[in-house]
């Protein structure tokens, strides 16, 4: 077994960190170590957390790592950060936010922010989440923000996925809830301190009770988070969240879904896998030899259509030619 | 010319929703029809309007398009909504509310709901705004909701973005604002009769100061919009949004830097473009074939792992090797 593995299955921060930087900057290294990397993955149980920006969920985590050391379990976190087409740049709050268990060896804080191609940021964090699983950690906590198809992919990653909500945002808050509806294990109503908690426990009960997801065997608990500011409530309220996090798990557990849960996670696996093996290679030479450029300028210009300049280029490329 | 691409360059709603309902089902004849399009495409000005779920954008779009048809203007408007994995149903939420605009043949608004295949979603969007640029639509409003890398890859199929901001948002507001300050061209403060609204200005006025942005000719403005129930004083409101996004049109116009704008999207359309020409009909295949369950179940119990999976499939494919 190569050090690095070995290091990294002894639970080593040094090498797991280093392995996940390479990945995010896709050192084309990182691919091999993964690869090695796989047979001792898979084990952890991965809890999604994700909300609109504003929902508190990095101070959700933030307690639940602390709710969760107490029951002596190993965290993994990876917090998946919106990013900037532009700079790529990390937004390092919520690694500093939980700065407080970084003297704890049993807790181990990633944040992630890989810019953009196709399918980038989730092969990233599924590929981050890997490292973790393989350093034996118990638990791992994805933490993303918002509901576009991307963070939808991330948390895809996940076994049991809580979306928090917050009392009084706008009327879209219906549409945000029929998109996470479907996503959703559990529901987080966070600063339930804060006028429309009540309003939005009643809406939220009332839309479950018309899923067909009931009917499934699962019926997804609302938690109701008070003020955070009032330590005392706050980490009974977390305890109770943990709670609902366990009875999820054990009830995947009996009821087979965990298996199905990972067949889906392995579909979404080979996929990006695919985009980086098939697509990325293929846009990295035409880069390089400037073809794009050109292509892009015909385009512009309207010399030439998108379609036809991709099946040009598919030709070049592909050995399978049944479908154009 | 084919007699659909014909119908539609003449402006007939018919034939482009049917050519968009098309694209979003992935029928593949739609693809030949934007190839035939898309010497007709490129004449329009595209605006992005985004935000976070509650920021009022369907609002503003909806007064929007009344102001700039009061210039005459004819209107495009592509509504993305924020799509379910399991169900790609679509929130039908905006083209109601833009159900008075119905009765008026310079209005042609349509909302997208397409589910998730890589970089999908922004493909869709992209030749569905394609479509209402070969009807000849003067200015064409893409809105989507969210930050997520695949609304800002949407949100870039446009020529100028105006992000709307809310007050009263939590402290995620900061982390929002870093992502979207190099995408806005004109920031919106909407709902400004609410508390908040004069430090958001505030915050949002010392973080553009600091902005190189700045440096390079164009300066965000802020535009503050009021309470959409007092109708006089909301619709001064948005004449004064018509003015910047304008401004800001002749600004690209002027510099060069339309050019350059059209340049990025071209890119951005090949890359769309790559993604169904290459991954989709491997993907498809390998569905039909029954293969892409084998190796979910392969890697599942990692007897494999799916980079390992990726790359025999790549071999089989590929005719390019350099690069496994």
């Amino acid at each position: 077994m190569d050090s690095i593995i070995k290091k990294i299955c002894a639970g080593d921060v040094r090498s797991a960190s280093r392995l996940i930087r390479d990945i995010e900057d896709k050192i084309p290294e990182a691919r091999a170590k993964i690869k090695k990397l796989y047979a001792h993955t898979g084990k952890s149980f991965i809890i999604g957390i994700t909300g609109a920006p504003g929902a508190g969920k990095s101070t959700l985590t933030d307690a639940l790592i602390t709710e969760l050391r107490k029951q002596n379990k190993t965290i993994g976190v990876l917090a998946v950060d919106p990013t900037s087409p532009f700079t790529g740049g990390a937004i390092l709050g919520d690694r500093i936010r939980m700065q407080r268990h970084a003297e704890d060896t049993g807790v181990f804080v990633r944040s992630l922010a890989t810019r953009g191609a196709l399918g980038g940021l989730s092969h990233a964090a599924g590929n981050a989440i890997h490292v973790m699983e393989a350093m034996g950690k118990d638990i791992i906590i994805v933490e993303t923000v918002g509901i576009g198809q991307q963070e939808i992919d991330i948390i895809n990653h996940a076994h049991s996925v809580a979306v928090v909500l917050v009392p009084g945002m706008g009327d879209e808050i219906q549409t945000m809830k029929a998109g996470l509806m479907e996503i959703a294990d559990i529901f987080v109503i966070n600063k339930a301190n804060r006028a429309g908690a009540k309003q939005l426990q009643t809406e939220l009960t009332s839309m479950l009770n018309l899923s067909p997801k009931t009917a499934d065997g699962w019926k997804p608990p609302i938690v109701i988070i008070g003020d955070a500011f009032k330590p005392d409530s706050f980490a009974e309220d977390i305890a109770q969240l943990a709670q609902k996090i366990e009875e999820h798990h054990i009830y995947l557990q009996q009821s087979g879904k965990l298996t199905e849960r990972m067949h889906r996670k392995a579909m979404a696996e080979i996929k990006d896998a695919l985009a980086a093996c098939l697509l990325e290679p293929v846009l990295e030479s035409l880069t390089v030899s400037g073809e794009l450029e050109h292509f892009a300028e015909k385009i512009k210009s309207r010399k030439a259509d998108p379609y036809s300049v991709a099946e040009e280029i598919t030709q070049r490329f592909f050995k399978n030619q049944d479908k154009k």
